[in-house]
């Protein structure tokens, strides 16, 4: 039995030395079907995913809306995991709805259905006290709103951006001009290639860095990450050897929020090479422990011993000279 | 000008300390187009790439057939790499001939003609005092030749098959009596599938592992390379981050004979995990060089220090928690 509720880790007090993230995105409802299961009226969207995250390892304020049908449990979650929700909007009408479907080859998605509604109309505002908060992560939500955040932010030490292949296609200008303003961009191979309209990855990571981040994350899936930084700095994470995935929605945003949330933890002064390297390896636990269940299911029983566990392999499967 | 033709680093002595490699497959003249260049009757073929790359390491002991074409400069580059010829056949005919186009996209590759020439009729006899050489690798040639170099070596202390998708499609019976007879299999990605009908990476391992082989290489181009052992053993090793390269013939060979060569050279006792770890990163740094120039130009070229450096880069690249 999971003593109160399975929540084995203690969340951040608010009050406790590790700075705090700022994280906007959206929450959502989700229906999720995969070759062997269904479930509808999931807890989604990537600040859901990135909040929760993040929250394993700081403090989380948390910018967002849902609508009045969103079930008070999600929130009892959010609460449980310490996230501050001073900034959740509540609307009227629906909560955002997104349904989507894996083939058996779970790297291929087909949205099959989404429903904005009271999303269609989210205007972030940072509620009071957030707009100091030192680590902002900028989830994925279309770049005006990314840029609108950011216009209320005061002094932040180091910005976050997550996007997609929707926003390239239909908001590049925007995009562009957030991109001059971030210290650092995720996205997916995919997306990279779009971005840049170039094959390889690696000269696409660097012409990243010349729209305006610093830093720049190209997740692979199956194969792990890119991580760029300035000169030769460089970094190639593996992913974890999962045999099985049971759902991988929402697995970039987990390691943007665990990303996120270990800087916010751990930087004391400018954030280095070495500590996004460290950043990179804790996303990605994160986001290999949330595609074991559907939705956040894996999030309310995850103990800071199973992310200790799986850090250490990542150190065992990464690392070639090991003293065993 | 590069004093001695250019082989800067000296071959090892046939004598050394190192233990030598058996080396067997296919020695070709090639002609290789890409996008950009075209380069006919190049030195190729799954030997001559294994051979060379483990000549860096170890003795080697060669195992092949050319025709009376084969031109004398390339027998010249084999012996200043200390390679020992005894066992080159040099048969009436022409040398076996291959050629092949690379797309924009250099992962994809279309084979334009074949003629196997005086290969068709290969029987690999192992030379007088190659019976008894403790690491054997067998190039991509097909299986009943693998099986038949077996049938002759004495005592061997590790073997290493490589393999390719035609044996998987046109000997599949005969490659599964060759697994059980192997310690080691190397082949890519869509390899692994094929041979498993397993979509899951992680889970071709393992069902290769079951048909044999202690431990399985699985190459992923651009995406590096993962390591199977016994148990938990697990290894991920991420690809150079190379930004052009310029003709990937040869470069799962080159990786296989770096990794034997490799073992060759450092293995004492038993090979262990440890050892195949740092020897996926030895057959990584040799290929990364070797996709730099045609053919095995760069091969000519390369230093130990050549070699020091990208292995250091590799370090740097993966390992997560590193003194900078």
């Amino acid at each position: 039995m999971h003593a109160a509720g399975g929540y084995l880790v203690r969340p951040p007090k608010p009050n406790h030395s590790n700075m705090s993230v700022l994280i906007v995105g959206s929450i959502a409802l989700d229906t999720v079907k995969t070759p062997f299961e269904e479930h509808a009226d999931l807890l989604g969207g990537s600040a859901s995913y990135c909040a929760v995250a993040a929250s394993f390892y700081s403090p989380v304020n948390l910018v967002g809306v849902v609508g009045k049908d969103f079930p008070q449990e999600h929130i009892e979650f959010f609460k449980k995991r310490g996230i501050d929700l001073a900034g959740l909007q509540i609307a009227d009408g629906q909560t955002f709805r997104w349904s989507g479907e894996y083939m058996l080859d779970m790297n291929v998605r087909e949205t099959r259905s989404i429903a904005l509604n009271v999303f269609e109309h989210f205007n972030p505002v940072l509620a009071p006290g957030y707009s100091e908060t030192p680590f902002v992560l900028l989830g994925n939500i279309g770049p005006n709103l990314q840029n609108h955040v950011l216009d209320q932010v005061k002094n932040p030490k180091f910005i976050i951006a997550d996007t997609m292949d929707l926003w390239i296609n239909i908001a590049k200008d925007e995009l562009l001009r957030l991109l001059k303003r971030v210290d650092m961009l995720i996205l997916n191979d995919g997306e990279a290639r779009l971005l840049t309209q170039q094959t390889s990855l690696i000269k696409a990571g660097a012409m990243i860095q010349a729209m305006g981040p610093r830093f720049v994350a190209i997740k692979k899936g199956e194969h792990g990450c890119l991580l760029f930084g300035q000169d030769e700095d460089f970094f190639s994470c593996g992913a974890y050897p999962l045999e099985d995935v049971h759902d991988p929605t929402g697995a970039g945003d987990t390691f943007a929020g665990g990303l996120a949330g270990y800087l916010a933890s751990a930087v004391k002064g400018d954030v280095t090479f070495a500590d996004l390297r460290k950043a990179v390896v804790n996303g990605s636990v994160l986001a290999s422990y949330n595609v074991e269940q559907f939705s956040l299911e894996r999030m309310r029983t995850l103990t800071q011993r199973d992310i200790d566990d799986r850090y250490d392999s990542f150190r065992l499967y990464s690392h070639f000279e090991v003293i065993e």
